[in-house]
């Protein structure tokens, strides 16, 4: 047996080894099967993304087809549609039939449509129809994560007789599923599950129908990927049945697959938090024209909606000339309200995503935003205030222009950031539920939406405290 | 068996349930475990939490030991741990016991530390050893997620044999990590890893070395759940051995585990990119005291820096004074800069969480935002010039004062937008980077402190572009 590298960096290794490889291409094709037979697939993956492209499918020819269709798994989904769209379909169908089913369609799903139907047609009659019933389902539900691997014992059978039937199964090659067994009736329904350990903990010549759990948390193909996760994730499963109407065992959706969606939703809550439409691509590997798509729509949209605040100056214009003072406090009260408005979206876009906050909970959060408004805004006001007091005594700036008492700049200062933080925290806060209920991703309520909406209404809220406050200045 | 309900809300199923429960507790408190048998202890969890607080303890005295204990690990925090501390120590020792050792720890890491102790004391010599050495780790590492209940056969044992020992484990009690098990030589350390699915596939006779993968991943007790995330997702795991320097199995971090780290920190990533402190409850949980404390400090903070716009206004008075027009594009310019560096800011930081992004290609980030910045800067420029000639010559608004040509306010605008959004996507990009560079979470540069820091630079950008386009009106 070998040592255990004590930091381990994949890519690293890989990058040391594909010289190796690709010397043994040329030399002695036959040796590398034997050479890598330790390794786990992923790291083998990463070594061939470090080989040159057109060394790829000789490498994968000299591995077993399990090992190779292995390897195709932890791809990345870049090169692996290249090398499967320069491959001949007779060739890739040999790689692709050796996928797990749920691979093996996101595989399919990301290369050219007429190439793929091409490989699918030189399927195997078998493999070619679960691969069919498998693309139906977007990639995004349940459907499109299941594999169709898994285990199935009648529930009439007895422990030893399922038993026997799973190192069957297991002897007979690889399965994905194979940490949860599922009962079914005569009708294909699905009726209960076990943990393989509960399999093995069971006593002999119980029936499977007396030790399985009756209560099985499943999904529907069409759920999307969020429930699954919810799911799995409410009852630490490994593994989440799929079933359709009659409840019969469709698939099954294994824990790596959710962990997956958990983090590609994740990915694409972040960008919409950030402003923009959702990447599907790796930031690095997306292309600039590609990049340039998904961020300009979002920066012109909130651009042409902060075109108000231009509006709203102008409307506001004789005001400002009568009391230029006005102006320099524009930026740190917009700012407050649009980072009070930030704070609050996160927070609940969050809840929701978590289902921590449900639609109906709306009153309950705005009853929790209106007083963190008011104080945070009240705490904010207190520092403006110091800060106009400050600078005035200490002569570094002269407030008080125009016949107007410096203190009245501070005391609006100080009212203008009470309602501008109270008004973005709450706008801030409501904004995911309107969307909600809108039918949009409530997680598209991103910071920088929420600060133009704060910081048009915060100019209009901003000026009519000063009117109130400084107004027969104004005059 | 039982139908399997179509709609499964277990909140709504637990509203439901409770009261039955009260009644039974009264009446017939020897029934509720027959009654209640069928039941995942996820859903008895949410049946709990809808009881009085008081009525609690006796529910779960009403129950078998394991079930009580496993009903505690999937309770709320917050009610596992007022439950806990009002019960005698004895008594929760009792309870405790029987739950996994790292949902023991953890529950003991949050009740009140004397309480704590004294349970820890009132436990059996053997599961108080196993549950001090667990609670050495910090919750957020692999040590502090790991558990001790884990499968592991001498790598000389035949299959059978060990086949026997894991039939015999799954017999003796519940354990968690049972999916893998693991192969140790003499000393305890680790030289080999395989399924329970590869054990029972294995051939009759063969020995555990000769079937084990020896190519084991692993952590140190004292990595990062971040890292421990890294591992399970990268290599598709369902548990990561936790092993000392002497590369002796200290225990097992099993999947349920790793999802819920990822969720957490997905959790405090977005509200630190929200502009605040991560919450460390959820949100409807919080109390307002508490969720102020978190918002308050970043809040003055960042208005703190955003005075320097203050400054920079009152620095350029002079100007403001002789072309008040200049005043109207202020907030429409800055919020572009914030925004395009709001997107950077989301892109990088998931990038880096998810090690797309490593600290030196920092270079590379900022060859691919330069030209996205000034391509997004001209998009928005032109949008800005556009906006300036239709309002004038639709006589909306003159902006052509004090002898300026209205034409040189669009070009003023169009290059300031150039100059910020450039700006905004450089530095938005660039600071997680320099936050990791210092030792800081890069998941800290959030929108709001990207939005200031572009604030206040873009002002200075603003008056220089147009102190060179409008300088000649200025004097």
């Amino acid at each position: 047996m070998r040592p255990h590298p004590e930091h381990h960096d994949s890519r690293a290794v890989a990058a040391l080894l594909a010289p190796d490889i690709l010397d043994s291409l040329e030399a002695d094709p036959g040796s590398i099967a034997a050479d890598t037979e330790d390794m786990h697939p992923a790291d083998l993956a990463d070594v061939a993304e470090q080989l040159p492209t057109s060394a790829v499918p000789q490498f994968l020819a000299a591995l077993p087809a399990a090992r190779a269709a292995a390897i195709l798994e932890y791809l990345d989904e870049d090169v692996r549609t290249t090398l499967l769209e320069a491959m001949s379909p007779e060739q890739a169908a040999l790689l692709i039939e050796q996928m797990t089913p749920d691979d093996r369609a996101d595989a399919l799903d990301e290369i050219d449509e007429e190439h793929a139907e091409d490989i699918v047609e030189a399927l195997p009659a078998a493999t070619r129809r679960e691969t069919e019933s498998l693309l139906l389902f977007p990639s995004d539900t349940a459907g499109g994560l299941m594999t169709t691997q898994f285990v199935s014992v009648p529930d009439s059978d007895t422990v030893e007789a399922a038993l026997a039937q799973v190192r069957e199964m297991a002897r007979a090659g690889r399965r994905e599923a194979m940490n949860t067994v599922y009962a079914v009736d005569a009708s294909g329904a699905l009726t209960g599950v076990l943990s393989l350990r509960e399999l093995l903990a069971a006593p002999e010549g119980a029936r499977i129908a007396d030790v399985a759990w009756t209560e099985v948390r499943h999904v529907h193909p069409t759920a999307d990927r969020e429930e699954v996760a919810r799911v799995t994730t409410e009852y630490d499963l490994v593994a989440v049945p799929v079933v359709d109407d009659g409840n019969r065992l469709l698939g099954v959706v294994t824990v790596d697959d959710v962990i997956d969606a958990i983090q590609e939703e994740q990915t694409e809550d972040v960008q919409k938090l950030g402003g923009m439409e959702a990447l599907d691509e790796p930031y690095m590997q997306m292309s600039i024209i590609g990049m340039l798509k998904k961020r300009a729509g979002w920066l012109s949209i909130l651009m042409l909606s902060e075109m108000f605040t231009t509006s709203a100056l102008q409307y506001f214009d004789g005001e400002l000339q009568k009391l230029p003072v006005l102006t320099l406090f524009i930026p740190l009260v917009m700012s407050s309200g649009g980072n009070s408005g930030s704070q609050a979206t996160s927070l609940i876009t969050r809840a929701m995503a978590l289902k921590e906050v449900q639609l109906r909970d709306w009153w309950r959060v705005a009853l929790r935003e209106l007083p963190t408004g008011i104080t945070l805004g009240a705490i904010l006001g207190v520092i403006g205030f110091i800060r106009v007091v400050v600078w005035q005594q200490l002569h570094l700036y002269d407030y008080g222009q125009n016949g107007v008492p410096y203190i009245l700049v501070a005391v609006n200062t100080f009212f203008s950031l009470i309602g501008i933080v109270m008004f973005g925290s709450l706008a801030g806060s409501m904004l995911p539920f309107v969307l909600r209920r809108l039918g949009f991703d409530p997680a598209s309520a991103s910071a920088p939406f929420v600060a133009t909406l704060v910081d048009v209404t915060g100019l209009i809220i901003y000026f009519t405290v000063a009117l109130a406050v400084l107004g027969k200045y104004m005059g």
